[in-house]
């Protein structure tokens, strides 16, 4: 909204928790998004943040710092918040003029464009009571089948090599529940998301692919 | 999904009235998302359509033109159908496997990412009825702050003098009654969309801007 | 609404699809509803409709025929369109003062007042989507069980000899899900509708039957 | 369901109000759904039933002399319970095998079958409440414009000379909150019903006939 | 809101059912809330109640005795109506300046702070379909997991050594549909409340507990 | 659920804003539930907390340091966390075997235990937003009427003179909007809460009262 003139300021992709190799596989996973002429898509990762956000704790503890990348930032021209319970959305979107994402809202709001009925493939138990409240919050449950979870860590989802037949195997259940569209309900999952697509035959969102996209949406218009 | 070498196809966006004026409006207004390297955004005028669509019968007399066109236009990486009725979506959509997007349904996706209430400006208070089926059809009421019509007819809209001036009026009704993102309900009116958000202060949504940045999302995922 | 004086017009009711032997069959399922006094309840076959109504796109094409079916039937008192997937019905509305009903919207609001749950039998899982939409946009998902297909063909169901062991099998699997009134998702099965009903125990409701029955409610006004 | 020989029994419409004056009302409305082989349309008065059901306890009172009249009329085909606030009506559907009809049932989704958004004429705002109650419990709120009073007694509004300009006028306040389908919110209206159609342009819902026709559909099938 | 000096007057909490062994129990479970200065909670069978309320007749039958019980009683500071259903409540409500809460009301309303997804254990099958229809009218569906019968009858439960059983078994299929909290659906489990919630590990709610708790914090305010 | 030996440990509830003449307020309107053989009503002001939270950010900023409270304090029995936005609410429920209570989640549920349409009266328009994603969250969005504010801030709410002529004021038009009982939005206003009723002749709910019996339901069970 800011730089009319000239190009915009970096779409800016923040990783909240602090494993750089999460950071940069998100790198990689943008790459598609990266056009001359278009603006800088910038990732980073929250020094303040935890290893891993894998409770409720750990979500809230990294909003703050999150507020302060955002107010320091003035350059950018959108934020995305790369964790998928969107920690501090809501207060990075208060003290920003530049549009902020979250990837758990623009991917669910991306795969009910492509699909009915949205399944998201969690990473544990633990986190789907606080996804649905998100859910629940942003309206939408008539359009979701349910979350099922992998029941892995993130840090393992990233770097095991069980992690795509736990994929599969959780994507076709969320299938016979009703699914016709799969989210991703976590940042380090996104080098899988061609693969699964092609296995299941249904539309495979990235949250983090979908929040950037939904930046460059908007960005794009000057 | 298909061109999985090389350049995707065009993401094709049909208008499927045949009013040319209309279509080259919003050719200008996806320039932003044309890019080096990116798909080509290709416009086309449904010669069989009305010169409106101001009706039910006008919205479905289109859609089996519209999936002849989707039929043969195997080239095409994505489509977007350019009309706020989303004629013939579900219909194209069971005969492509590339993904089909309806400009009402990505414009109120993309503005439920900006903000928490939606409201609409309608053309007229007869397709108010029309567009509230699809938002129940979509299951996002609850986001949803209501439609309030400008009663004018497309044309007029797109060439009016006074088009911006009602914009405003009703930019600001919608906002007295809790909306905090506006999307334009037509197809033709992209062109104020920059001078309607600020004046307003608040993010305004051009669905059919918004239905090629969701498509753009998909197509360079490759 | 038309015909205050004398004897209303005929309840006009189209099958959409070309298949003579399902007008026959809806014919004589209406035999119940045709009464000295009472309008005449006419069975009609579209010419232009596929053999049978099994994708969105046959749905679909024959919106326009049947707009033109309902305007040039101006001694129609009202208009069945027996299709469950009430297509043309929002087009057909809008040209007739006589009243225009679907089979889906009156088996479903009739059912809801036979039961708390309603439970629907699909022919084939393919159409589960298109009729969720349905349901979505009439506002009722909280009344709904779910639907169960038979996964049969339109022709198969009316002719096979195993249609009522599946009707039985998947009216108690939908009862096992809860519902205590089941709707026949499909134009052709009226034949069994009593049998059903006793065999499951609970209401059963023919589509056709319904609409023709809120017809005849209102037509029986003058 | 069970005369399946022969004719079928009466349908029974018992006035839960012991105002005979409202009675007879009622079974000249029922007039145009009697019929030359059709099932018999009995009125009764509950002579139990207050003089008019004007509160949450008038309501209440009635419910075990209903269950009483439908317990010792096994000749009856159906029931209709013709009071607004569809007192007993579980309790009633539980102890017979025939259908029992709530008028504010049958009228609602009688109306959801004319039009998109059904306003409800009550007869006085202390019972918008209770029938909202009813309203929600039916899962219907996302198609209910509202209800307005024309805060009238029973027995006013069935003598009074000004009940038709009320009528109207609370007909048009509903309109210009959205309604395109209005149900008369009281079992005394029927002699208004047509001309405030005429008048408002819109379809009227007298809900007791709605009932009555939604019974026929029923006992029809023998 | 009366006693506005000096004590308040007692609680009243009424068994609507006539088995005086349920009342013993209740008053048993109410021990913790009988404080020194805190208002009397007394307990009172209704001698016009059936043994058991096992149908919607037995339910619907106590609600005019409760509404004579409520209308004598003017030194009550509060109502509990200690059955499942809410028989009378709406009544009840009408004729008391006083408060009056429903046990099933104030259970559910008391189990959503304390979890996201509630269950429920019914009697038996039979009471689920009218408890489902009073969750709805309280607008509280997608908090709801859904209930699961025991199939006992109240005495049963009340008496039975497989009691305790029955309901871990219960509360652990809830627990596998989703439920994080459990509400006892009757009046007369709440022995075993505690040690339920040991045994499953999350919060357990009785029902009449709650309802107390409820009027114990309106009527301590003064 | 941990005391289950002599008396329970105290409920202590935090005041997450550092303004001592709000603690102490608060204290004093919590004096009723303060008896002989029950728990402590132990009130603390959260020394890291804003002056009065009035932004999205303050009300995020107190998250950390609540957690730090209730993990610290193992011998309290119950939490009530004493804004009405609930900061921190899922955060200190992950880390506490003692239940967590909101302010605005007990004062809503304990208004629907009255009422049957909740307004709710806002201390200023910014906070309405962020409370209504709350009542999605909570689910219960059929039973809210709306909110209105003030538009004061806290500590005006607390210390002026014109606060009883405004909070009338808003509260009858919450009436006027259909709300049959009123939540106070702020945890400043319980002197007002008697007053307030009594004038408007509807229950008015002071959340943190509602929270604190909320807690005293639970804890007086062991």
């Amino acid at each position: 909204m800011s730089n009319d003139t000239a190009t915009p300021g970096p779409i800016l992709v923040i990783n909240p928790n602090s494993n750089e190799v999460v950071t940069e596989g998100m790198a990689r996973a943008l790459d598609s998004y990266r056009m001359a002429g278009g603006p800088e898509i910038e990732t980073m990762t929250l020094a303040e943040g935890p290893f891993g956000i894998e409770s409720q704790v750990d979500s809230d503890s990294v909003i703050l710092p999150l507020v302060r990348v955002v107010q320091s930032r003035l350059d950018a021209s959108a934020f995305v918040i790369a964790c998928y319970s969107d920690p501090g959305l809501d207060a990075c979107r208060s003290v920003s003029s530049a549009p902020v994402y979250g990837i758990q809202d623009s991917g669910i709001l991306t795969a009910m464009a492509h699909g009915e009925q949205v399944g998201v493939i969690a990473i544990s138990d633990v986190s789907i009571a606080r996804h649905m409240r998100t859910l629940r919050q942003m309206g939408v449950m008539d359009r979701i089948t349910g979350e099922r979870a992998l029941n892995m860590s993130v840090h393992e989802t990233a770097v095991g090599t069980e992690t795509f037949a736990a994929l599969e195997r959780t994507g076709r259940a969320l299938m016979g529940d009703g699914a016709d569209v799969i989210v991703l309900g976590c940042a380090g999952m996104a080098t899988h998301r061609a693969g699964l697509e092609e296995a299941l035959g249904i539309p495979v969102v990235d949250p983090t692919q979908a929040a950037v996209a939904m930046a460059l949406g908007r960005v794009l218009l000057g």
